[in-house]
């Protein structure tokens, strides 16, 4: 499988620190301390008509973006897979509605649930279809995780663990032109690896769903382990980076770009130190798009392969991409060849 | 690829007409003619301790007895594939949650956002699994219908259409364990299709999901076109039927068994009179396991392994599945061969 191109949306204007602070009644610094990430992105109600307001919006954009890009018609796609942990409703699959906004029709579609392993999981699904007779297919990642909160609630009242959490989480999507073959343009995906790995391990992030009563008095819609998650990420992101190393024969200092786990600003610059990962190696976004879940791998990829158009050197180039999700604990690797 | 066991599971003891006519204050033979459903199984939070009461309960207790009627550990299974529209979370994806208590560890999991055409979907990703490597493979279909209903609502301020509704779903899961080859024992898939077919309709289905607020006053979280759905399943289901016919070449009359969409008792006995589908040919039980949605082609299946098992003269028999999902508009597809 090659990836032809990729695209991310991200909606609105940023929404900064100092934003947020004016919100929470507090000081824009201690977020900047807390999170590392200086803005993020909202999907909101009263934007634009342009400006993508739910997950179909965006997964739509970030899909028509791609297909521009790799020069395909919606004719020319043979599947597509959505992947989200917030679809816009729980039926029909955000990904049909989508499909319809694309123009395609008449060929499988998948809707993933997931979260923080959600690009690779599509990108795994779509391996498997690519090897098994499909030619040309779209995977695209969106979230919107404003959604998770409560919009009428005084911001004011919030916990900190509470306002340090709504600072880390933002909205977007992305998307991934996959075609078969290894031979062409693009990035040749050489390993992807994907495994579950919660036996015995309670869930590090949950969230819930309501129907129409919604929530009893005091019941939160997400909760979050951040010591578990502090604790394991690091130790399963090296366990990856060890694997991809070892099944491609590549030591990771000859890696040229490594795309490490997108928690947050900090934790992810922690990670990256204490892996022994440089600054020139890291792709990382984070800071400046906030965590936007299934969307976040793509954006990273995207950015790489941006980075590559502007060098230019058609030099071959490789990379490993290592995501780890806590909510039930999953770990993805992925190496690969560019140019 | 090979469907070598399937399995079912309905909660609890079955909830009558007549004893949704006392909940609900009207007669229980109103709801027979309406939906020709005669009972339905519910998650219960009030439920013994052995009997399931989410969906992860549902998928869970489907695995075990489909990994006990296999002969397969854990250990054997290679990919897990979870479908449903109800999951017990947003995140993280309650196929994790399953994993974990099944014993499977360390493989690719999926889950899959989808509804009527949620087991097929589910099977078309299995087989691209074991056509580029995989060997062994579970895939679950589970909902919990339930909880799209207001617990707190007085039953007897329902409206005819919404107890109608109320009156056609049900709780359940169903599973199969697929393996790579179609030379062994079990369901031999020849031909499976799946199709987005919704470019420019209007989902006659939408579910929604509410966060910590719920649903705004009078906003209901589920909406049916039925008027649509009973215009185009039928001609939907003819197509796929046709389509497998000429794919197979197997006459429509001499296929032994044929398992159509599942709406409820009414519906899919008007779909098999009008597509001159014998009461013999007919493979139906949503009039009494009323419509669960992910599990019901799975319990459909198993109905058939079962009927196959008792006659079990061993000869090769003819199957055709046809599931038409109307949320918005997914056709799908498979033939199968026994023996």
């Amino acid at each position: 499988m090659r990836i032809l191109a990729l695209s991310e949306v991200l909606p609105g204007t940023p929404v900064t620190n100092a934003d947020l602070a004016e919100k929470f009644g507090l000081h824009a610094q201690w977020l900047d301390q807390m999170t590392g990430n200086r803005q993020r992105f909202f999907c909101r109600e009263d934007s634009a008509p342009d400006v993508p307001r739910s997950t179909s919006d965006l997964a739509t954009e970030a899909g028509r973006r791609v297909l521009d890009k790799s020069g395909w018609t919606p004719e020319m796609v043979e599947f597509l897979i959505l992947t989200t942990a917030s679809p816009d409703h729980l039926m029909p699959a955000t990904v049909n509605l989508v499909a319809d906004r694309l123009g395609i029709n008449g060929v499988p579609t998948l809707q993933i649930t997931s979260g923080c392993a959600g690009a690779l999981q599509g990108l795994f699904a779509a391996r498997a279809l690519l090897e098994s007779g499909h030619t040309r297919g779209l995977v695209i990642g969106a979230d919107t995780c404003i959604k998770m909160w409560p919009s009428n609630r005084d911001a004011k009242s919030m916990k900190p663990a509470e306002m340090v959490n709504f600072a880390m989480f933002g909205d977007g999507a992305g998307a991934a032109a996959c075609e078969a073959g290894t031979e062409g343009p693009g990035f040749k995906v050489e390993h992807l690896f994907l495994r579950g790995i919660g036996l015995g391990r309670k869930p590090a992030q949950v969230v819930k769903w309501f129907g129409a009563e919604g929530a009893a008095e005091g019941e939160a819609m997400g909760e979050e382990d951040y010591k578990a998650i502090e604790r394991h990420v690091p130790e399963i992101t090296q366990a990856i980076l060890a694997e991809l190393e070892s099944k491609q024969g590549w030591p990771l200092d000859e890696v040229d770009h490594i795309l490490l786990p997108q928690l947050n600003g900090v934790m992810t610059e922690k990670l990256r130190v204490g892996l022994n990962v440089t600054e020139e190696q890291a792709v990382s976004c984070v800071s400046v798009t906030g965590n936007n879940g299934n969307a976040l791998p793509f954006v990273q990829m995207n950015r790489l392969a941006e980075r590559l158009a502007e060098e230019g050197d058609g030099q071959p180039t490789r990379a490993f991409v290592a995501n780890v999700e806590s909510s039930k604990w999953i770990m993805a690797g992925m190496a690969l060849v560019h140019g």
